[in-house]
């Protein structure tokens, strides 16, 4: 383990977020509030920053296995150090609900520890949601974005934090995607804010909104989420949300005018053939179960509440809880498939489904001939045997995670629907489950060790399980 | 596709199955009960039989695509010749509740669809544990037992038939091993119901009992389940299901004096481990939980029901719904755990999740040092890169239709954990799961919907999915 790199980058990531503290210190300005909470971060931040920069690392390679543990403990330092405005602005005392909260924010999860958001400074709120923006497409591919690196170095930090099964660099060199991908990104959330705004949704919320639906997060300003908006204004958040969750190479393609590369992508269709089939039914099935009188309005929640599930963002516009069962059930689904690679959306993500399931046809085929050869085809392209060789072994563990931690919360003692969506909430950074944790409720109840776990489980899901898991492995910390 | 020796196959199974309708009768016999469902049964089975093997097929050799359909559609065969003692006796006049019944039978289920068991005729109850002793080890195994065939034939039988993620040939010939198997069987079932007898236990309970838990099936005789036969019947129960659950081939390896090989099985160590572990963390849970004010009869209630459920059985000595939180999630895990491959249990099976977690360590490896080369091994032998490839995608597929099954039943509006379990239970060929369908209930009030998709997953669970997938795949029916 070569670990001046590690603590190179980790102290890179903090001085960053000691400078982003000047986001949500404008907003404490504008609204009158004390700025005391981020400029404390911010000193706290540049301090330890400076200290772990001080030292030029002795090699400019950043391996594999380092970029995985810087990768790790980066998310892990930023947990600590970004719930500090949470206490020193006393919206909370308790060390558990502040790290639950940060881990909740960056991880673009969304599920909150607050009962009541509108007691909240705004400029809280403005972190947490800003959280939200920066923690969806990653702070170090922002890092890699603006600070130059060796070659090894970005890409084996881009694959440890970038979602999907194999790594997402759209142009060869890294540090051209991270910027690629940061501008395409800021035009889009810089679009979708002013689309609020022309709408008449006041400023404050149309920015927190939108950095929670770019980053697939979820944090509302409002205790009654996005329920008292308009309907032109939950629509363009539907939209804005599905179209976070679309791999960023489609919006490559589009600017390159490479539109047949972009509309042939599987995963986007598979993704958008999801996300229609899964309004069609529930809406079919509101109108069945008598839950809403008009069907566009069903449809519109409907598209609202698959939108936000299947991207991971966990916005709500009304109480899913008293939803029939087949769409409880189907929101449970989407919560695990989560949105494509390469976006900002978590969850399984809709391409490891799609090479499983090619996977699948394979294995029936070869049942039916045991002797054929036969690759698996994903645009047009063979799939990598290895990657679909760990998309296998990720889809298990995926699940031992996700028992394991069920197991603990269940001690809790809450029902078992509350037990099991908790866990698929968090752990695909969601937001909100169902029962106690629903779209109206929040975690606060849970105990401390529930907390603890799951904003473990939301590190390890945020970050696809290897770089949170190798930190507990004997072998990462070997000299060699 | 090779249907003439398809239907050859199914008509062999058939008439044995005429032949073994002699079991019930002649309980009802000694209980003074009418002959006649077990002789029109038989005769049915017998015509259809005699008809399907009148003409011998046009080649002696079976291919592995024929042998996944043979087996796909003898099972499906069975579950409709099944069922007809149910309907010719009264026992019930609904099909979908027979056929519901006959697949939980012959796939060592145990899930009932009968509220009152002890209403039933003697020889209907004889009738539905015998399926299980029959369809545990396979009647198709039973078939290579004592039906001569070509080499390829059987093989491609047993790896249909047989559950495990490799198959599980003792011996190079496929027909010794369906011998030496069904003599291990016979031996230990035997050996069973004289202790049971010895300790007291009433003739007809100790047949039926023992029945039951060497299929690993679970039909209980009385309303009551096991909870009033006397603590050395349950032990000597507890053991024996723990004792069918085993990988046959460990007592194939004592038999010929392998110790060495006996005790190094992998997945035999983890799964004696993994029951140890779950006795005593439930154990432990329900002292903590006061469900239980004797330490003694809360092991032995721990016991039992972990004995019960990772081996899919599903026998009750008390109502699990009232347990901690913490002890039903344990059991819910076990339940799609399973038993050892190459057992009667059902399951995901505990090699296919060793695979998985070796497979796993692996991933972590080769992310660490990419270019590592690692061969995942299994009892001290490097596994075949092909099962791991099977492995993960059986995992991924298995999930698959476990969601699906879920989403249907949950249009029956029932609570969650019951919706969840009763897929659960029936998917893993276990029996009774939590809420309406738990222990001291049955799966009577579901609709009939459900009822057919749940007979399916019966199938599709104890046949290891890619028997009656590949039924519906339009290559399986090509000529070539």
């Amino acid at each position: 383990m070569e670990i001046s790199i590690v603590l190179y980058i980790i102290g890179l990531a903090l001085m960053i977020e000691g400078v982003l503290m000047i986001v949500p210190g404008v907003c404490a300005l504008i609204y009158g509030e004390s700025l005391m909470p981020y400029i404390l971060t911010a000193a706290i931040c540049l301090a330890i920053g400076i200290v772990l920069t001080r030292r030029r690392p002795e090699s400019g390679f950043l391996f594999s296995r380092e970029g995985y543990v810087a990768t790790g403990l980066t998310w892990i330092a930023l947990a600590f150090t970004g719930m500090l405005p949470f206490l020193f602005s006393g919206s909370t005392t308790s060390l558990a609900d502040a790290v639950f909260e940060t881990v909740s924010g960056y991880t673009t999860t969304g599920s909150s520890i607050f009962t009541s958001v509108e007691d909240l400074p705004k400029g809280i709120l403005m972190w947490r949601s800003f959280m939200h923006w920066i923690g969806g497409m990653g702070i170090l591919v922002f890092m890699l974005a603006i600070v130059p690196f060796s070659g090894g170095t970005q890409m084996n930090i881009m694959k440890a934090e970038s979602p999907g099964p194999s790594i997402s660099k759209i142009v060869p060199r890294a540090q051209d995607s991270a910027k690629i991908l940061y501008q395409i990104y800021t035009v889009m959330t810089v679009g979708m804010m002013i689309t609020l705004i022309v709408l008449r949704m006041p400023v404050f919320d149309a920015i927190c909104i939108t950095f929670g639906a770019a980053g697939t997060g979820g944090f509302s300003v409002l205790n009654a989420g996005c329920s008292t908006y308009t309907i032109a204004q939950q629509i363009v958040i539907t939209v804005g949300m599905i179209a976070f969750g679309v791999n960023f190479s489609f919006y490559y393609f589009l600017l390159i005018r490479k539109f047949g590369m972009a509309f042939g992508m599987e995963e986007v269709r598979a993704y958008l053939l999801i996300i229609l089939a899964a309004i069609g039914l529930i809406s079919i099935d509101l109108m069945v179960g008598g839950v809403y009188e008009s069907a566009p309005i069903a449809v519109k929640d409907a598209a609202f509440h698959v939108g936000s599930i299947i991207t991971t963002t966990g916005y709500a516009t009304t109480d899913c809880n008293v939803w029939p069962n087949l769409s409880q059930g189907i929101l449970i689904l989407l919560m695990f498939i989560g949105a494509c690679a390469g976006s900002t959306g978590g969850g399984i993500k809709v391409s490891r489904i799609l090479l499983m399931a090619k996977a699948y046809k394979r294995e029936l085929a070869v049942a039916l001939h045991p002797n054929i050869v036969k690759k698996v085809h994903m645009d047009g392209k063979a799939a990598d045997e290895n990657v679909l060789r760990n998309t296998g072994v990720y889809v298990f563990i995926y699940f031992v995670i996700f028992t394991v931690s069920v197991l603990i919360v269940s001690l809790d003692g809450f029902d078992w629907l509350t037990t099991f969506t908790s866990v698929a909430a968090t752990f695909n950074n969601i937001g909100p489950g169902f029962g106690v944790v629903g779209t109206m409720g929040n975690f606060s109840s849970l105990s401390d060790l529930s907390k603890w776990v799951l904003s473990l489980d939301m590190l390890i899901g945020r970050l696809e399980i290897f770089p949170i898991m190798l930190l507990f492995v004997k072998n990462t910390w070997r000299r060699f």
